[in-house]
């Protein structure tokens, strides 16, 4: 509470040294970091005032951190790091530490970055030992010549990286323990066939984090970082780290992190389906957001919600859920975070 | 040699018992069933005339399962699949048994599988075991509420769903051996920094099979199988297995299956790309999936192809390398088989 006050003191002063005039990127250009936390919304009874305090001061740090690189000149890519990793390493979302347990009561996790400058990208799956994933996803793509690595192989790339390494433990939380030990009583009490492609709990789905940015320079980039679905089983990779998906960067378009049920994203490959719209029908990136994730997937049965950056600085931030934690800060400094 | 002979005679005879009029499917529909044995062509050191033979009788005998499910009133995913087993369990190709190695001389396989009518699809990578993979892709479409899973997780999926698992030794050949010791040996000739996205031999490049189809029903499907690229890093991840980039199928515009360098066909959201400029630009699928390989790709740097059908039987094949396996069969039973 002490660090949400205070935090809460120095936004007031960023807003009011900089409340007038939209301070332009030392090269001149605007620009612009958005930020999700998940689309659905905690129930009620998981949910306290406090809670939800302090899930919205971890998404105005997030902010912040990213504000600060692209304040001073840093890159897109650097910003949507810098943020994601705030996220990742707060217990409060599904991605880093605080991530749902798969099945068997263990932490894997996914992640993707794509540079919209020129649309390299990294990826990583499935890894149970990496602190900060999204830092994983950014070394596959600068320094090995793939773009996805899963599993133990990724693991052994990331280490031979140098970058933190954590066991289980870090990343388990209690809450995640009550949360598989009442999905997994609920499938005892009404079991489900495995075949059909079940409605998975709003609640189960929240969390999933991940940022797009504009730079001074003009370049998108985009990133998501999860957990994936509470319950899931071992193995088990969302849109998240699918380039196209979950994640995609294109200059020439937008930048796009999506959340939600996982596995009607990929079938939508709605990241790109939102950059084909601009691109090949001349829709705006909020006519295109928008189309694919209050019309199409809302006819599909996808629930969740995407946010996106154009090279323009536009923003859109739209879902068909109850709710997305999310955000944007401009060159103001001002953060936005908002839940419903 | 005698397998190959009777091979063609019998194909003879089909094509003069079938060789004036195209027969309908049963529902009154056309179907076509179109697949590829990999993009780029194997070096005239590796090559041999009985070997082209040897892949050309393959590629037809692919052909004929999935026709003989075609003619008799069956799925294209049913076809799909049949077709892409006998090349998985052909040692001639990059997929299932001959598959490529990684770094550390072991074979791991990905494969997707994805139904243009619901647009639901599955996907396994990373898997070591699996005889099959695009059986257990259509297993984890069809027995899990996932769409992708990789690694052990995917392995014991596979095996929990009864389905052939086999120990390395069936996937290894001699001559993909052979290829590792060339390609290493290389790499320490040579060494090349892991930084940069180094062009790889075409030859290491070729093998990846895949297939679409369209059935009497006037349903598209597609699929894709492969042990990725030679050398690779354990865990690494291509196109083939990730929906939107190297398989995806919808009934409204095409279904697409990708070999080349994966890494590339996935920043470029190749099959997806494809179906969007038919969806969003009027484009035809040949002039969709000639911008994307020839044009764009090219300029991209990535080397390969793609097959394509849409749900007139309209059939595509473009590829920017020396050359693909492919082919294709329609209801006259007529086998067309091509590398150049």
């Amino acid at each position: 509470m002490k660090n949400l006050l205070s935090l809460l003191a120095s936004l007031s002063l960023a807003a009011m040294s900089q409340s007038t005039v939209a301070a332009p990127g030392i090269d001149g250009g605007p620009f612009v970091l958005v930020i999700h936390g998940g689309a659905g919304v905690v129930s009620k009874e998981e949910m306290t005032p406090e809670k939800e305090k302090a899930q919205l001061a971890a998404l105005t740090e997030s902010l912040q951190a990213g504000h600060a690189i692209l304040k001073t000149n840093g890159t897109s890519l650097d910003a949507v790091i810098a943020a994601i990793k705030v996220l990742e390493d707060s217990p409060l979302f599904n991605a880093g530490r605080g991530a749902v347990l798969n099945g068997d009561g263990v932490v894997e996790l996914d992640a993707a970055i794509m540079d919209g400058a020129t649309r390299k990208a990294g990826a990583v799956a499935a890894v149970k030992h990496v602190r900060n994933p999204i830092e994983a996803a950014r070394l596959v793509m600068d320094k090995s010549r793939h773009v996805m690595l899963v599993g133990e192989g990724a693991e052994a790339f990331a280490k031979g990286q140098g970058i933190d390494m954590m066991p289980q433990s870090y990343f388990i939380t209690e809450h995640r323990k009550k949360q598989l030990e009442r999905i997994q009583n609920e499938q005892k009490q009404t079991p489900k066939p495995q075949s059909i492609w079940q409605k998975e709990r709003t609640t189960d789905l929240v969390g999933t984090v991940g940022a797009v940015a504009l730079d001074g320079q003009g370049n998108l980039a985009a990133g998501t970082s999860t957990g994936g679905i509470a319950n899931k089983k071992p193995g088990r990779v969302g849109d998240s780290p699918i380039i196209g998906a979950g994640t995609y960067a294109n200059n020439a378009t937008c930048a796009v992190s999506a959340t939600g049920h996982g596995e009607y994203f990929i079938r939508a490959v709605v990241a790109h389906d939102i950059s084909a719209l601009i691109e090949y029908k001349g829709m705006s990136l909020n006519e295109a957001a928008d189309l694919v994730v209050k019309k199409e997937l809302v006819e599909f049965g996808g629930e969740g919600g995407v946010i996106g950056v154009d090279s323009k600085g536009n923003v859109a931030m739209p879902f068909n859920s109850q709710g997305m934690y999310r955000g944007y800060v401009r060159e103001d400094g001002k953060p936005f975070v908002a839940i419903y």
